[in-house]
């Protein structure tokens, strides 16, 4: 009796703090009335001088205000506003862009063009960050021509579910996966996009029972709001899109992602605080030249940083190629024997693929293992190709098998990494071009240079000091 | 038609060049007529003296010359008599073991016994080295009470087949097989015993058609000359027994023996050579320091020897524990990350444990994957005994895992070997008693002292400078 008055009084002493943090990170993120009231004035005005443009081109445009500004899930602080211009399908596709451009640098006179699926306008006005962005008004999301049709059928499916409540535990649920590193779906990330955050705390109902749902979860696990899915999807994780049957919503989420959220989700539960609100408290500090030394000191390992001039790309095409790239030189690497122990891929100005081996150098004869003896043609096809080799030991018999032992073409990993073999290997288009151009090899303590970049050398704090 | 002209002139000149080889080989292992007469006396000799000898004891008793020198398929030089002391069943082992050193004795005034399966007298006898060997005279083989038993039925069952053409066939065959090494069926060659050699023979009708069949063998090769097995036998090449259904007669050949016949038979067949009937061609010079060294500085690998005491053990008992010892050895080395790029246990006055590290270092941290994060109870228990502990890294995830990296218990192969822990990995029984002991850790370079025994330094040569 005595211990199960204790686990109440632990469980209430936890419930209070979880408490206590929640209303403290709320005081910070929630936005107060002044901003939103900026934000309003200053949508409103967008969209009319939005409108006003599409209309004259088009009379069967509209508008709407789409994002987590429109449906009141923005945590204080944010400054983006998006506007969608919607077209009749009946325009042409060039027509639309071409209305859609007209429309953007109406509305923004300082903005600039953009590119995704097609072309849009972005510029700041009154001190937010907008973007114009013209879609086709299809009848419903499974019949869009560009992934950008697909938004204004996410903002009314999540405008009628999302009550004053539950907008306010979506941004909670954002302020934490900001806070322990996996908001945002951009291919850097691979962290949870505002859209999926949304529909998670609408399914669970609320911060607390996501927390609870996630801390047990049992990938893969799979959502479908709408009962409506058919497709199969190989994810950890699998939402439906309500708008649209075909889709998974959380197709770019990364396993480790997951494993991360479903990590801190007990942590919190276990142990609110407010450091896991803090994006800060995830990012280390730079790491030393000091620090770095002592580490390479410990692990023994020969790490070997590839640097190089980071290709001009967005985030969304430049991290699937470094990682394209590292996953291409590790097999290099390990192909040849030379094993990896751990690497990653970071880019700052300069581009860095860092390979940790845990062994770096090779005898000079590999083993080649020849057909079984018994497979005649081919065996005696082996036997007639070393037997004068003088440089080859054998061929002689192992198990039933030829054998024999050859040079080996890399003794060490830095001779492979400096050879021209390495572009081999799976690099990403842009990668292989700038390693083409020029690429340093920096290997144990001259790691120590990538630390004259901060943002580097935070990226070497990551490496060196993992948490989850 | 020139092509097959030729073709044809090709394989006439290899047939003369076969007969011319195996004419000159009939010369000098056919014994001649002196040879034999001499061996006929004194076997008749010895015959009659363990015949006297065992009458007197057991008036049922009787006397059979096995092996092959009963056969006529001896090789001239051998020197082996075998005389089998057969004794009724009614008689208890006991009293067999008594009789069967009696006559031994009585047969042999200067032999000593050894012991098999039971014991029996050795000894030379007018300059022939001679078994006097006691046994049951069971009704058939299959009623054996210990291997010795079958022997009589054996040479019953070939003698009934051999003639004077096939028992010259086996000779060539034997001295065949010892020229390229793969005689002796004892537990250090695990080759061809005089038996297996004979019931081949027997089924493929000679030398030639037997070179011709093995060339072509596709293992498993199945062989069961009286059409009686039922058992089957996960061995490389499987000939049933003549005289019992239940046994393989090959089953202690290894597939690499098999695998060099193979190779051998084909060799012999495009090239005849008389070279490939001289064991002399096949044991190689011992190895000198210089092209120890040579070898060495090319591979570019860290052989390590552990050098001890061989145990005072028969072969067929010492081989087979400095082969598990090995392979123990290796995997204990493997498994914790020091890459074996070749091995091998041989024994003279001193046994050694030769294996050559492709990898004879590794960091100081080594890669522990833990749970995967969503295995709830698991993952926690994983993540609360590393996370507090100063000396590993993380955990951290990757993919669905937690991993950790936590120090070496060893960094160099050397520390391994030199530990205690040697002993935690399959050893032979008396090998781990001789290491226990003492024993020497040899590397690189050191290993020149192992040149000082020319038995070690022709094995070094077997290694270093292998042949089919």
């Amino acid at each position: 009796m005595a211990d199960e008055d204790a686990g109440g009084s632990e469980d209430a002493g936890r419930d209070d703090a979880f408490e206590r943090v929640v209303s403290r990170v709320r005081d910070r993120i929630d936005p107060d009335a002044e901003e939103r009231a900026t934000l309003e004035q200053v949508a409103a005005a967008l969209a009319n001088r939005a409108a006003d443009a599409a209309t004259d081109r088009c009379p069967d445009a509209d508008v709407l205000r789409v994002g987590s500004t429109a449906r009141d899930t923005w945590i204080s602080g944010d400054r983006d506003i998006d506007v969608f211009v919607r077209f009749p399908t009946e325009l042409d596709r060039e027509t639309l862009e071409e209305y859609g451009l007209e429309v953007g640098h109406a509305t923004l006179p300082e903005g600039h063009e953009e590119y995704a699926e097609h072309p849009y306008v972005k510029g700041e006005f009154d001190g937010f960050d907008v973007d114009v962005v013209p879609c086709f008004r299809v009848a419903d999301a499974t019949k869009i021509r560009s992934a950008v049709d697909r938004t204004p059928f996410h903002t009314q499916y999540l405008e009628a579910r999302l009550d004053d409540d539950l907008a306010s535990e979506v941004r909670l649920t954002k302020g934490f996966l900001k806070g322990i590193g996996v908001y945002g779906s951009n291919l850097r990330t691979r962290g949870f996009s505002g859209y999926l955050t949304e529909l998670l705390v609408c399914e669970y109902g609320g911060f607390r029972p996501f927390l609870e749902a996630t801390a047990d979860w049992q990938p893969p696990v799979r959502l479908d709001p709408e009962e409506h899915g058919r497709a199969t999807f190989d994810d950890p994780l699998v939402v439906i899109d309500p708008t649209d049957p075909e889709r998974n919503v959380a197709a770019v989420l990364s396993p480790d992602n997951v494993a991360r959220l479903q990590h801190y989700a007990r942590d919190f539960l276990a142990d609110p605080r407010h450091e896991l609100f803090d994006p800060d408290a995830w990012e280390p500090d730079p790491l030393s030249a000091a620090d770095l030394r002592d580490h390479l000191e410990r692990r023994e390992t020969t790490p070997v940083a590839l640097r190089f001039e980071a290709p001009d790309l967005v985030d969304d095409q430049l991290y699937p190629q470094l990682r394209k790239s590292l996953a291409g030189i590790t097999s290099g690497l390990e192909d040849r024997g030379f094993d990896v122990m751990r690497a990653a891929t970071f880019a700052a100005a300069d581009a860095v693929v860092l390979v940790e081996l845990a062994v770096a150098q090779r005898p000079g004869v590999e083993r080649h293992d020849g057909p079984p003896v018994h497979v005649r043609s081919h065996a005696e096809g082996f036997f007639e190709a070393y037997a004068d080799d003088p440089d080859a030991y054998g061929p002689f018999v192992d198990g039933d098998r030829y054998v024999v032992e050859r040079d080996r073409e890399f003794t060490t990993a830095r001779a492979f990494l400096e050879s021209d073999r390495l572009f081999d290997v799976g690099l990403g288009a842009h990668v292989e071009t700038a390693l083409e151009d020029d690429y340093d090899l920096l290997a144990g303590e001259e790691l120590t240079e990538l630390l004259a970049s901060e943002a580097l050398a935070v990226e070497l704090a990551r490496y060196f000091e993992p948490r989850p």
